[in-house]
């Protein structure tokens, strides 16, 4: 299975690690829209190719993994590039998906290519939780908790504080509320219940710390409903202690059963990453092989995580996932 | 969708109730191998049937949910029945799905039927969980962990070991491995180091508990390579304490990513089961949902739950999947 990258930063560079762990892909080529000579990737003899250029591999490339963002990059590139090849994304912004299918859709049915969006983990993996807990147990609640890891979302918005140099924000789910909703009380949690926000944040020369901790604090949308733990650091710290990838999350469904609903049942899904982009791109790998598969037996159109039966994720034969993994 | 149900005990019940909680599904009959004017159902105006009479339900009952056991029923039922309905089992000796399976999909493929076998939550659940995380993770260990639950097979084992009248076994997976195993750290762990057995033992009258106990802790495949621990009771307390069906379990995968396999990630899927048989039946209904509309598509033949996309378990179309739990 021949793959190519669109796209060169963390996720892109997280794709050539998966592509070497799984024997049955190749990475042929990376596309850019910097110069490529300044790209330097980590296979050797694989060309880095300028993406005014991507039309001559149109044949070549059995699966293209768009590794742009969600915000402008995907909107377009998803449906452009699904005109040419099978494709992968990891589009994420939930209210927008939609919208985003209906246009891959589009595209990908009048070339006849296999176009898989929204892959990765949430949404991804934490969207097939759910999908299997609902189904299982019609009457029962969803909970989803993320972290601890760093939201890039709430990052930003406390640069965007005057005074502010710097700064990183982790999302950090509350051990008590994880603890209700395991022990299958079905609580109604308010979002202070459910995630503390913690804040790293490098003052500019001069300002005031007590000003940027209250605006922070008080910032409607990202802050004012979260318990909020604003602590002030060196820019050094900041890029020495805090620069790391980690994530991940819990997706727990609680359920009644029996003839009075006396039974109640708690299935848990969850995840602890040391690196988000590369766990994100070592699930759009095993989606490009199905992308590959559903598109020889025929298949074409956007499809979700939702449609894709999970034997087409594995290298293994049927037989012998029925033999080793059932 | 109309259900039939065949065997009418634990799992029997179970589907009843899950039939309830899903209103696209609607019981139509309960076939049993007893005097049906003997077995009372929950369900009004729903007729229980003697099995000899199941040819005449052809073609009255879209998907037959398979209530039997797996040492002796399913092995000649799964089959017989796939080449009049489609069919739902929860065979779970795993050493013989290869076999089962070629049997069942013979069958079901003759006749044009849909079986989908093994389905509940080991095999089933788990099984999933296994194949999610080796494909994405394909660097990595799979740890499974089982309870805390009564294991019928342990519990029979005990009962026959002479001068025992009753007895139950609990599994209990055991909390400083599990803690390792979420560490990162990829353990090796002995069987011993995984699981405790926890039996709970009425003696028959005269009865030497010292020789009960030392036969039990000795023996093989069941018992001898476990920390296993012994507690004499009275009848009443074995029934009035120990009758639950609770059960559970935690299936893991840690692996590794990166240039240099610097990082580490923990997949987890877990499991909290107040009562085993409603849960297990849960999921075969929502199964049976998807064989019902493969069926209808067109498909034919053994399935198992690798086979099947997730958006065929659920109730709901697949825009409204997308839009609400993508």
């Amino acid at each position: 299975m021949k793959i190519g990258i669109l796209g060169y930063g963390n996720l892109g560079r997280g794709v050539e690690c998966a592509v070497k762990e799984n024997p049955d892909t190749e990475l042929v080529a990376v596309f850019t829209r910097r110069d490529p000579s300044t790209v330097k990737i980590q296979t050797p003899n694989v060309p880095v190719v300028n993406v005014a250029n991507v039309k001559d591999w149109v044949g070549k490339i059995d699966v293209m993994i768009l590794c742009g963002g969600s915000a402008t990059d995907l909107p377009t590139q998803t449906p452009e590039y699904a005109a040419m090849f099978n494709v992968i994304d990891s589009f994420d912004t939930h209210a927008k998906i939609p919208e985003h299918f209906a246009a891959v859709d589009k595209d990908a049915k009048a070339s006849g290519h296999v176009a898989i969006i929204s892959v990765g983990w949430d949404p991804g993996l934490f969207s097939l939780a759910r999908v299997y807990a609902n189904a299982i147990l019609p009457d029962g609640n969803d909970y989803t908790f993320w972290g601890r890891g760093v939201s890039q979302g709430h990052s930003d918005a406390i640069r965007r504080v005057k005074g502010v140099k710097n700064a990183k924000q982790y999302t950090v789910p509350i051990d008590s509320a994880l603890d209700a909703v395991r022990s299958g009380q079905n609580p109604e949690l308010t979002t202070r219940q459910k995630h503390l926000r913690e804040c790293y944040v490098v003052l500019e020369d001069g300002a005031d710390a007590a000003e940027v901790e209250q605006a922070i604090k008080t910032m409607p949308n990202y802050f004012a409903d979260y318990d909020t733990v604003v602590n002030f650091i060196s820019e050094e710290e900041l890029l020495t202690k805090h620069a790391g990838l980690a994530h991940g999350g819990f997706v727990i469904r609680s359920g009644k059963t029996g003839q009075s609903k006396e039974h109640n049942h708690i299935i848990e899904f969850n995840l602890k990453l040391d690196s988000n982009p590369e766990f994100t791109t070592a699930v759009l790998v095993a989606y490009a092989r199905a992308a590959y598969r559903l598109n020889k037996e025929g298949n074409n159109g956007c499809k979700t995580v939702f449609d894709i039966a999970p034997a087409y994720l594995s290298a293994q034969s049927g037989e012998e996932l029925r033999a080793h993994l059932l």
